[in-house]
C-alpha cells in the first residue's frame, strides 16, 4: 500500500515523468502553524546539485492543495502537491526493453502486466521521496510542539567505505562508477513508552517506513550487527536514573521494542546508485540478447548523499504517529 | 498492535507466567488440511533443551480451538492455545523493584503505569513466538499449496562470533556470560511481483516482521551492509533470463521492494540473552541505589540458537500475506 | 475480518458447535479493574430462557486468559473465551444438503467451497455474540471512566409490530412462526466531537458495527426514515446554548458524522427468527428437489428479545475507540 | 479516517471553498482503459443545474495527477483533482458566529479547535462528493470487468413524501421550504460469497459508506424496517435452483452478510437540505443570544435529488473492493 502510518497516516503517489508528485496526510492534529516556507530548508537538502547528485534540476516548490486554512492546520486532510517540469521522457522510452541493471524496471513489467509507467523509474523513483519529506516537516512540527521536543538529526557515517566524503567521492569519480554509503540518525528527547508491542514495535516501525526509501538494504539499531559479538554484560544497558538513563547505550533507545528515554540511534545502509556511469550487460526481453547497457538520463554518483533528510523524515512521520498513538495511554511513571 | 498481516492476519496474546499464549488467524483459505500433529515439528525445533538454551519445559500442546472443522481450515478465524504449564512466578516477584538490565522490565512499569504483567516479561516474553511458530506452521502450508512452492530455511551464520556453533558455546561457558549471533533467512520458489510499493515492499513488511522477534537488533538483504563498500556496476545483478534469473544475487531477490524471482536472502542479528549468568548492576527504583543483579530462573545462554524456527515463521506469514494479496493482480509476464 | 476498531480494537472467532467462541481486544488501557463477575450481569442479559428464547442452556462463563493481572487490565491484549458445553451437532449435520432458509448454510457452503463449519450455523451463529458482549462490558468500563461517564441503554421498542411485547408473543406463537422488532439505542454523556470525518463518521462506525449482530437489516439515526418526508426546517435542530444543546434531537446526537453533544439516539430492525417453528420449502442440494423443511434444534421465537445488550456491547466498543481516538485533538471548545 | 476500503482503498481531501477537492486511489488493478471522458457522463449526473439543486456552477473538469500512463491504469496510486472555481467565500465568512441549523459548523468548530476552514462547510461540505463519484466511475469499471459484470443503479423513489418528483418540488416551492426523499440501490450480476464475516458483512461495508454521504440518515435492505412486523416464515427466501435464486428477495440479496446471488437491493433516507430558504432560529456564539437566521450561499432545494450517482459509487466502490479480496477465496460451488 502506498498508505503509512495508524492515526498520522500519509499516502504517496505520483511518478517520475508523470504531471507530479504528492502525499496525502491525514489524522494531522488542527492548529499547527503551516505555510509553504517551512518546507523549503528540508526540501533544499533533499534537492540534487551538490557534487556527486544529479545535474536534474527541479523548482520543487510545494503546492498545499488542502487542510490548511488561514495559515494552520484544520484537522481535515492535508495534500502537497509538486508539479513535475523538467521532464526528458525520451530518454527512458528508447530503452522500454532493456531493464537497467539494479532498478525496478523488469519487476514492475511482470507485475503490472506492462502497463507500468516505465519512465524514469516512473512510482518507484526516488522522486517519491519528495513528498515524503514534505510530510517530514509536518511531523516535525508535532513532535516539537509537545512538552519535550524530539529532536532528530540525520547524517553520513561513510560513503565507498570513506567516513572523508570527499575522499569517497573521488574514489568514485577515479572509479567512473557509482558508490554506496551509511547513514546514522539520532532522535533525542523522546518520552520513555512509544512503541506498541507485539508487532509494531519501534524497530518495527521504522524499520518498515525506512525500507521505503529506495536503495536502503539494511538497518541496525544501537550496537546493530556488533551485537552478535558482544557478551550479554557487556551489551546490556545498565539503568542508572528513574528517568530510564542508562551508562551505555548498545540498544540504541530501544528495549523491549519501547523506547527508553535514552537517544534513540539508528543506521542504515544506502546500496550504490543503480545508474552508475560504467558499462554493463542487462538482457535484451525482445532480443533475448544480453547486452552492453550505458545508462541514459541524469543521476547520482552517491545516492546516500540525498538520503539524510528523508530518512529523518521516514523517522519524524512514524514517531509523530506513535506520540499520538501514546497520548491514550498513561506515561507518567508512577513512582516507586 | 498486536496484529500483523493484510489479508493473512494473526493476532498474538498471552504472557510469559498468566494462563497461557495463543493467536488468533483471520484471513486464512478454506480448505487446508490441518491437524496437531501438523505443528509439532516446527514447534520441537523451538523447544528448549539443547545445549545453550533454558531448561524451562513446556508440553507446548498446541489446542485448536477454532475455524478447523474435519480436518481442514473452514475459512474463519482460526485460534491456536497453548498453556502455560511449568511457571515459577515466585522467581520474578521478587525483583520487583529492580529492573533487569537489557529486559523490558523498566519501559513496561512506565508506559503501562506499573499494571503490566511482570511475571518473567510477561507479555514482552520470548514465550509469545510460541504462537508465531504455529501461525507460521499455517503460513507455510499456504506457500507450499501453489502452482510453485515457497521453500524457507533459516539457520545460525555464527554464535558468540564462530561459525563452529560449539566453539561459540564454549566461549559463553567459559566467560559465564550470554552471546549472541546471526541468523540467516533464504526463501526460494517465489514468484516475481511479491511486495507493495510504497510503503509495504518486501522489505518493508519483513523488517516489520522481523524486529518483532525479541532480541533482534538488525537486518540487512543480499549483500547488506557490504553495499555500503560496493561499487554500482559490482552491486547490480545483470538479468540474464526473461524469467528475472540474474548472475549473481547481491539484491537479495528484491529489486525495488519486489521479489525479483532469485532467492530471497537477508540476515538478522540477535542481541546477546539479556539475562546473562553474570553479575550485572542496576537501579533499585525502591531505593533509588545502584546494586549488583544475579538473574533468577532459567534461561537461554544463546537465544540465537532458537530463532531459526521463529525467524522462518514470520517469513512464512509475511510471504503468504502477499501471496493472497498478489493473487488480485496479473503476474504473468505479458511477453516482449 | 473479524476484526473491528482502530485503537480499541476486537477480534472475535469460534462457532456454535467447535470447543468454543472468544474475543481478543487490543488497545484496551493498562489499569482498568477486572474481574470474571463485571461480565455476568450482561451476560444474563443476553441468556436465553426467557419467554420466546431458546431453551438451549450454556453456562457462559468469561474465562480471561490474557491482559489481566491482579485484577486489572495490563495494556496487553485481553482475551475471553467462553467453551461451549450443551451441543446437540446431530441436529444439524442431518441437514447438510438441506440448507436452512434465511440461514448463511448455501452462502457459507459456496463461499468456504464445501469446508465450512456447518453446525448451528458455525461462525455465523448468534453465540458469537456472547464474546460482543464480553468486549462491550470492557468498552462501557472504559466509557464511564472519563470525566463525562457515558450511558448506553438499549430498549424494545416493539416486536411483531406490538409496543406491548406480551401480546407481540402471543401472536407468535398463536400464529407458530417467529417474528421481529425494533431496538432502539441512546447514549448519553457523550462529549461533541466523536467522530472522524469523512468515512468514520459516528453514524459509518456504529452502523458497521451494528449490521455485524445477526439478523439486523436496517439502522436509521434520530427522525430517520420520517425525514424523508419533514421539511428542512422542520428537520434542524436549533442551537440553544453554547454547550450545543439543541432544541429538538432529530440528527439523533450526530451533525456531519459528528457527535453534538445531544443524546445519540438510533434504531435498528431485526428480521424475524429464521427458524420459524413454521414447516417452510428449500432445495435439497442433493436431490435438486425442492421439499419441505422443519427447523431442527433449539431457537428464540423472537431473537429480537436477545438484541437489546449486543447493541449495547457494540455501541460501547465503537464509542469506546472514537473516545480513546478523540484524546489526540482538541476537544475543549476554544471560547466565542 | 478520510480512506476506505482495504484493497481497492480511496483517500479523499479539500475543502468546499479552498483550491479544489480530489481522490487518491490505492489499490486499482493495472491495465483498466482510462480517459477523462470516462467520468465526464457520472460527473454530469451529480451536477446541480435541474430543477431543485444549487445554481452553483463549476465545471468540475477531472483531471489525472497520477496513476495511469498511456490511457490505462497503471497499478499505481490514481489521483484525480478538481479545482473549485465558482467561490463566493464571502457568503460564508460573515456567519462564522451563527452556526447553521443542521450543518456540521459548530461540531467542528467545538472538534478542531476553531481551526476548521468554515467556509461552505470546508471538508464537510457536499463538494466532498464529485472525487466519491469520480472513485466510483473506476470501481465500476473493475465490476465491470469480471466474467459476469455488475450493473449498480440508484434511483429516487420519494421526494417529500410524493413519487411523483415533480409533486414534491411544487410542495417545497409551495413551502419555500426544503425536502428530504428515499434513494433505492440495486446491484445485479453478483457473484454467492462477497462479504467478509463477521465484521465486514456487504451490509456493514455498504452502511459505513452510504453514511458518509452528507444528509444519508437511515439504510435499510431488502424488507428493512417492514421486517419487524412480518412473520419468519413470510421474511424467509426460498431456495429455487442451486444457483442461489429465492423465490422472493426480502432478504436484499444479502443472507448472513454474504450475497446471495440474488440482486442486492437497499434504500437510504435522505434528510431535507439543511439550508433551506425559510428563516429560522440559531445561537449566536459571540453574543450568545438566539437571533432569527436566513441561509446565504446558493443550495439544493432536494438534495436527494443529487444522491443517486453518489450512491452507485460508493456501493460499486465497496463492492470492487470485496471482488478484489473474494479472488484469494474458492468461489466455486463445490458440487452436491
Amino acid at each position: 500500500m502506498n498508505s503509512l502510518g495508524r492515526i498520522f497516516r500519509i499516502s504517496i503517489f505520483g511518478e517520475s515523468h508523470g504531471p507530479g508528485v504528492g502525499v496525502v496526510i491525514d489524522g494531522c492534529p488542527a492548529g499547527i502553524p503551516l505555510v509553504v516556507d517551512d518546507f523549503l530548508p528540508d526540501i533544499a537538502r533533499r534537492k540534487p546539485g551538490a557534487r556527486g547528485t544529479t545535474p536534474r534540476q527541479e523548482a520543487d516548490l510545494p503546492i498545499i492543495q488542502s487542510g490548511v486554512f488561514q495559515q494552520h492546520t484544520t484537522g481535515s486532510p492535508i495534500t502537497i502537491w509538486f508539479e513535475n517540469q523538467n521532464i526528458r521522457s525520451a530518454d527512458y522510452e528508447k530503452q522500454r526493453d532493456v531493464p537497467r541493471p539494479g532498478h525496478a524496471d523488469f519487476v514492475a513489467r511482470v507485475k503490472y502486466g506492462g502497463y507500468e509507467d516505465y519512465r524514469g523509474g516512473g512510482h518507484f523513483s526516488g522522486r517519491l521521496t519528495l513528498p515524503l519529506v514534505a510530510a517530514g516537516v509536518i511531523a516535525k512540527k508535532i513532535l516539537q510542539s509537545g512538552d519535550s521536543p524530539v529532536d532528530i538529526q540525520a547524517r553520513i557515517l561513510e560513503i565507498g567505505g570513506e567516513t572523508d566524503l570527499d575522499k569517497g567521492l573521488e574514489k568514485a569519480i577515479a572509479a567512473k562508477d557509482s558508490i554506496g554509503g551509511i547513514v546514522e540518525c539520532t532522535a533525542t528527547g523522546l518520552p520513555i513508552g512509544l512503541g506498541e508491542p507485539f508487532f509494531d514495535s519501534v524497530e518495527s516501525l521504522l524499520a518498515h517506513a525506512v525500507f521505503s526509501i529506495p536503495a536502503v538494504k539494511g538497518i541496525e539499531f544501537g550496537a546493530g550487527f556488533r551485537a552478535a559479538r558482544m557478551f550479554g554484560s557487556e551489551h546490556n544497558d545498565a539503568l542508572i536514573d528513574t528517568l530510564g538513563k542508562t551508562a551505555t547505550n548498545h540498544a540504541g533507545g530501544v528495549v523491549g521494542g519501547i523506547t527508553n528515554g535514552n537517544p534513540l540511534i539508528f543506521r542504515v545502509v544506502v546500496k550504490p546508485t543503480s545508474s552508475t556511469p560504467k558499462t554493463q550487460h542487462t538482457l535484451n526481453l525482445r532480443t533475448g540478447e544480453i547486452e552492453p547497457f550505458q545508462v541514459k538520463g541524469r543521476h547520482d554518483l552517491c545516492i546516500a548523499l540525498r538520503v539524510p533528510v528523508v530518512l529523518e523524515a521516514v523517522t519524524a512521520i512514524v514517531l509523530a504517529d506513535l506520540m499520538l498513538i501514546a497520548q491514550q495511554r498513561p506515561t507518567r511513571y508512577p513512582g516507586v
